[in-house]
């Protein structure tokens, strides 16, 4: 019997409508002849919701406690779900994280997968019933609940799938990947497949379709995942290993991110150990840093710059002025109002013309470029907040996307 | 160490606020130096949130599932309740009821408590922990969470209080066991304490203090439970096993129910299994029957009258009409405005004079009674609906409850 996994986020499943809705699609998959693990996430604003209330009670909730109040909304979906398969007519039962074999380590909130036991799992699919897995959640050697973390549901399901050797399905409301955001550029196309490192890079550099961290998943147990909408009968987008000959060192979307701040150290002493002596303290402080360029030498200082999301410069900048004052640079500068766009693409970094054409592209269109970074698949500029999305849509004519094969 | 276990019912636990408040009083417990395990209930109204959203995906869903979704309202709670806790600096940890030990069978939202494992319950209270469980809930032997049905946060304390040899506080948003309802008559008295058997009486005729398994449960292990309120600090009412001398042979109060229906089949022929005949076929169509009372046979037919719940009236009367065709009697009469008032006390049934003086009173302020029934500690009346709470206050009055000491 060919084995699949649906998963389901929380926007799909927000409202006992929406549920229904997913149940006749999930009953139409089983009575095509497949198993059907599904996995689904919270209803709505659920866990949001919840978290408000823990803070109302205590602004710093423990996070053992923390994974038994949140993992309480995937469970609920999943009891409802089936409620939901029952009325159709469907065999069905909810399990747990735990109960569908999950094993995770003990660090509440943000756990990792250890192991699945599918044991449970196959018994009840041979009994021919549709198991509905409460996402998002295992159990711990103590028997306690974890959490994996935000963005959990699309790892439980690509993890179930890796256990069971099945295919993987990631249900969403967005019809797949595309080669830019539809709502910035109007005639970007969507992807008929993607590579794992690509989607990576377009879902951390601003494309929110699926977690990376499912994506990696997806990528070490080479899970072909599909990523399609929730409702809507549209073919969606795989993502998988093989890359095509034809796939292969071409650009293949345009990502961008409007949350970047830059902040700037200048007349930073040009010794060994000295980025450390940067980092170490901004790492401390649980910063995230992303983006960090460090220009050539000259008198020996040199100018740091390094880019965080906006929410975080506050917090961030006495940290900084501090580290100045220790290692001696003579200046900070932060400026909030930056954004970054990307061109993602396997081999395009090695192959000659892409970085040029997307300098040359941007030039042309008059957004001055603050800062480049690059990597094996991406070649990705700073430039500010208000030019990102010109950006994108000069990109995405410049390199033809428009004209990507649906 | 001295033990207790302490119940918190969803009104007491049903905001941030209530809860921060009931962390409180948990606390200086655990500081005056008792090892202390909670037991809530689910917040507020989330049960009857979550039947609602069940209903409108399925109006029937199953037991299995329903347990799965409303036992997260308890768990939930049990999460809040240890954040609350760990803000005011105490060592605590909630725990579901199958990680404390608690093992039912399978029949779902009305499972049996088979037994519990204390071996958890005993480990964190040795590690200094406050212990908040998840009432209402169990596992079963596949590991399903099981439920045990509605008051079952009560049962629960009492189970755990019987398994740890502790004693049982019910904390409620009532003050203790009144010998009448303080809305009915104003100088009613709060008891010091109470048989079970008393209490059982009072509790199943309508005063809705603590759920009548649990008292039985107390009975069973003689567990002393006090029922007290949840926020305020006056000494509440102890349910317990041993009857005092003067206690015995005394009305302890007055209990009364407004929601009875009577049901009466006229000329029904007096033969062995009759009763059988109309009782079987109600009992099928669950139809839970209060009290019955047959009149002496008279030319070999007798009148038979039951009753039942008001709500139930409309199922009932197909059904009986149905009985009484087959059973040949002669015509079926119902009355929905009907209500009940008993006198409680252990002992008054068999003690001459009580019965006497109940008829007496009721007599002298113009009630007309209906139906009268007995048991042990308890003699009922059936009266007029709109007789009930005259009737009440004038028992109140002549048996001179409102003398009984604080």
């Amino acid at each position: 019997m060919s084995l699949v996994v649906q998963k389901y986020g929380g926007s799909s499943v927000a409202t006992a409508e929406k549920i229904k809705s997913v149940a006749a699609r999930i009953k139409r998959t089983a009575d095509a002849g497949s198993g059907v693990v599904v996995v689904v996430s919270a209803m709505g604003d659920t866990t949001d919701e919840l978290i408000e209330l823990a803070h109302a009670i205590n602004p710093h909730p423990e996070a053992r406690e923390m994974d038994v109040l949140l993992s309480t909304g995937e469970t609920q979906a999943s009891a409802l779900m089936v409620m939901a398969l029952h009325a159709l007519g469907a065999e069905a039962i909810s399990l747990s994280g735990g109960q569908a074999g999950m094993r995770t380590d003990r660090v509440h909130r943000s756990a990792r997968i250890l192991d699945i036991d599918p044991a449970r799992l196959k018994a009840e699919l041979e009994r021919g019933r549709i198991i509905v897995v409460a996402g998002f959640q295992g159990l711990t050697e103590d028997l306690d609940v974890a959490t994996i973390g935000r963005g959990g549901s699309d790892t439980t399901a690509v993890a179930f799938a890796a256990a069971l050797g099945a295919r993987c399905e990631i249900y969403t409301d967005v019809e797949g990947v595309y080669t830019a955001d539809p709502r910035v550029v109007p005639d970007a196309r969507k992807l008929k497949d993607i590579s794992y490192e690509e989607m990576l890079e377009l879902a951390s550099k601003g494309a929110k379709v699926m977690a990376p961290r499912a994506v990696e998943l997806g990528s070490v147990y080479n899970i072909g995942i599909l990523v399609a909408h929730s409702t809507k009968d549209a073919p969606g987008t795989l993502i998988h290993g093989g890359v095509d000959m034809e796939g292969f060192n071409r650009v293949r979307g345009i990502a961008h991110d409007m949350d970047v701040a830059k902040i700037t150290l200048r007349h930073v002493p040009d010794r060994p150990g000295i980025a450390a002596e940067i980092f170490e303290p901004l790492a401390d402080a649980n910063l995230s840093v992303d983006t960090i360029v460090q220009n050539v030498s000259e008198n020996n200082t040199t100018d740091l710059t390094f880019t965080i999301a906006k929410n975080d410069v506050k917090r961030a900048l006495p940290v900084v002025n501090e580290i100045a004052k220790t290692i001696g640079a003579k200046e900070v500068v932060a400026d909030e109002k930056m954004g970054k766009v990307s061109i993602v693409g396997t081999g395009i970094q090695s192959a000659p013309g892409y970085a040029a054409r997307m300098f040359r592209t941007l030039s042309e269109a008059g957004i001055n470029i603050e800062i480049i970074s690059t990597s094996e698949i991406r070649i990705t500029c700073i430039v500010p907040e208000n030019s990102v999305l010109d950006a994108v849509r000069a990109l995405h004519a410049a390199f033809e996307l428009e004209k990507v094969e649906l």
